[in-house]
């Protein structure tokens, strides 16, 4: 018995059928006894759909109308969902995110929740009702309606569970839990018991399509205890929390990350300030950097490479094109058919030989590295995207031969 | 130059193009140096839609989720609407019922205004924005979303033209004004230029289906000039408003109502109260009687029929037969194949012979009467449905050759 905030995502209240299963999944915590605020998305492919609407009346609406559309999309899934539950016969009640206190900045498709008045939500938990909160919106100063931009029903979600002080927040999707690998690209990949909350953060980051890393850095922050879980199968999911015994796995996981583009500005002056110059220029205008390479050109010069998200791409480009002369480079040039494979581990801390075996690993698979990119608990290659598949498979094969010795 | 009020209906903004066109209509009126305040409809079937996706999920759902569902239609159609003039290049903003100070009792489903803030609006103007408002939602006192059942957007237009104080209200529909009676019906049917309040009350009421009569009270009680007009021919429209000289014609429209149904409750004692006991059940369940006829039945009985509109013909039935022995009645019969046709106009007030001329007309079609209801500037007869359409054709043709003697 207590407080748990639960989760579903866009695919989990895709359809009527989906919603009462969702709706089943939340009425079974309510009757073990606990208070339940429920955070949903918008309804599978509602996104997409008012994105074409509007795409196909302005090409670059303002974001605070955008804002105002979009957030129409959980309003719908939230009424659905309550609909659903009162035909089980529980109290509930559903409430925008306005309603429920969320208050966010005012940037508008990326904003950020400065505070929750909880009032609302703790008012109808102590009438006993199943809370029912949209995710992903917000409200400004204004009055006016945001929302938090991707993984944003994750974000809703965790800051909840932290304003209410939620025993746990219970992460529902359309996978069970975290793996060591896809499993759609890996066999015998496993699903992991429990991890780190900064194992959790690397894999989300890195293209493990669980959890959105904003949602993991704020539960991090708040000391929420996350558990994915699926939306249709009832069995363990995994648990993200402190993990004190790390020893077990040197590795916990491999990811593939293809949304990403790698550019490199060539013949560079080799004078102090150029790096300083370039991601000044990029931030500017708010473009996510991530993987850098600085390495010798010729002539004096050198080249710096980096990596964006593919949909930063073109604005990144324009951006370094429009200004070569204040930069004092040669050329610019951009490779889109890259993708990101990096393996996760707290474990690897003290191991300094798991990014050679990595390495190893890509060797015999025959796949050339075109960067390389290392944090304390991760490692990432960038590797042509056709191989990407190979990759994963020859790294969590290689490590799990190792584990398992 | 002044502050008009524009109301666009569901199939007004339908589709991409038609929001496009709608975007004109409003941004014309913005370049002839007017202040303009916008409401929309939901998008053409989206109401629809939501009705099936609440009914695959809940037979019937509480009223209060079921506006949270239906409020996200005008969400969306607004921000539409505003992405579209803003690709035009003009300022415009898009607000909820709520955030446009739309306040109402909480009567979900069915809500009356109750007052306007216009803080926000008036702010939005004075910065020289367009503003879209979401029609036929509001929110009460507990910050809940309510919409304002049948016909509500043209009603929070009047309201808000009245709380504006605005120059005029034009409602925009796909028909281009209101007609002495069904065009698709009668071939030679005409377009008045004006009509009263009164006669628009009544034509209203009587399914002419062009501007909902809540909306009509509205204007009159406030004085608000309306017009109705054509979303996409530029043509003028017809202005309700106080018509002094109504000499002209003696009847302005003739119109046909098929959403009715009669109830006979036959065989009751013929003790005082009885009526009374009726309609107050009725009235306790929320169902709106329209014509009524007492009359006298065998066996010192009388009978008392009425009509409902179809959608409350079952709740009707239901609480009669529940209390046929409080009643004091023998049984309940009922017609669904039956329509009401009326004609209306200020003009036959003087001239009593106009209730004769219609009789005459039906007479003359073969149509037999089987209620007729009558007042001040409107007679109405329920006839068989499948004859409507002759009648309307029938009593039109009639005054048509009067009136051009």
């Amino acid at each position: 018995m207590g407080l748990i905030v639960q989760k579903f995502g866009g695919s989990s209240v895709a359809d009527a059928d989906k919603v009462r299963n969702v709706a089943g999944r939340v009425t079974d915590a309510y009757k073990e006894g606990n208070s339940v605020v429920v955070v949903v998305s918008a309804q599978g492919d509602t996104t997409d759909d008012f994105l074409v609407k509007a795409s196909e009346i302005n090409d670059s609406p303002s974001k605070r109308e955008m804002d105002v559309l979009l957030s129409a999309g959980e309003q719908i899934s939230m009424s659905l969902l309550a609909m659903a539950i009162e035909k089980m016969g529980f109290p509930v009640i559903s409430l925008t995110g306005w309603q429920a206190g969320m208050h966010t900045n005012s940037t508008y498709s990326a904003a950020r929740i400065s505070t929750i008045n909880t009032e609302r939500i703790e008012r109808e938990l102590d009438m006993k009702r199943i809370v029912i909160v949209a995710g992903f919106q917000g409200i400004n100063k204004y009055d006016d309606i945001t929302t938090l931009g991707r993984g944003g029903s994750d974000t809703s979600a965790v800051a909840l569970a932290a304003a209410l002080k939620a025993d746990k927040c219970e992460i529902y999707t359309d996978v069970d839990g975290v793996y060591t690998a896809d499993p759609r690209i890996v066999k015998d990949a496993k699903k992991l018991e429990d991890v780190s909350y900064d194992e959790m953060l690397e894999l989300a980051s890195l293209g493990a399509n669980v959890l959105h890393n904003r949602s993991v850095e704020l539960a991090l922050k708040y000391n929420v205890k996350l558990e994915v879980k699926s939306s249709f199968e009832k069995v363990d999911g995994t648990v993200v929390k402190e993990v004190k015994n790390v020893e077990k796995m040197l590795v916990r996981g491999v990811t593939r990350d293809n949304d990403v583009a790698r550019i490199s500005i060539v013949g560079i002056d080799d004078t102090p300030g150029k790096a300083f110059k370039v991601f000044s220029l990029l931030a500017k205008h708010n473009i996510n950097v991530d993987v850098i390479l600085q390495s010798i050109g010729r002539h004096d010069t050198k080249d710096i490479s980096f990596t964006v998200s593919e949909n930063q791409l073109d604005a990144a480009l324009k951006a370094i094109n429009e200004n070569l002369d204040m930069i004092g480079a040669e050329s610019v040039e951009f490779n889109k058919n890259i993708s990101k494979v990096s393996i996760v581990g707290s474990g690897m801390v003290s191991n300094p030989g798991v990014a050679a075996m990595m390495f190893e690993a890509l060797y015999d698979a025959h796949i050339n590295i075109n960067m390389i990119s290392t944090s304390e608990i991760k490692v990432s290659v960038l590797i042509d995207r056709d191989k990407a598949e190979d990759a994963v498979r020859a790294i969590h094969d290689k490590f799990n031969k190792y584990e398992s010795r």
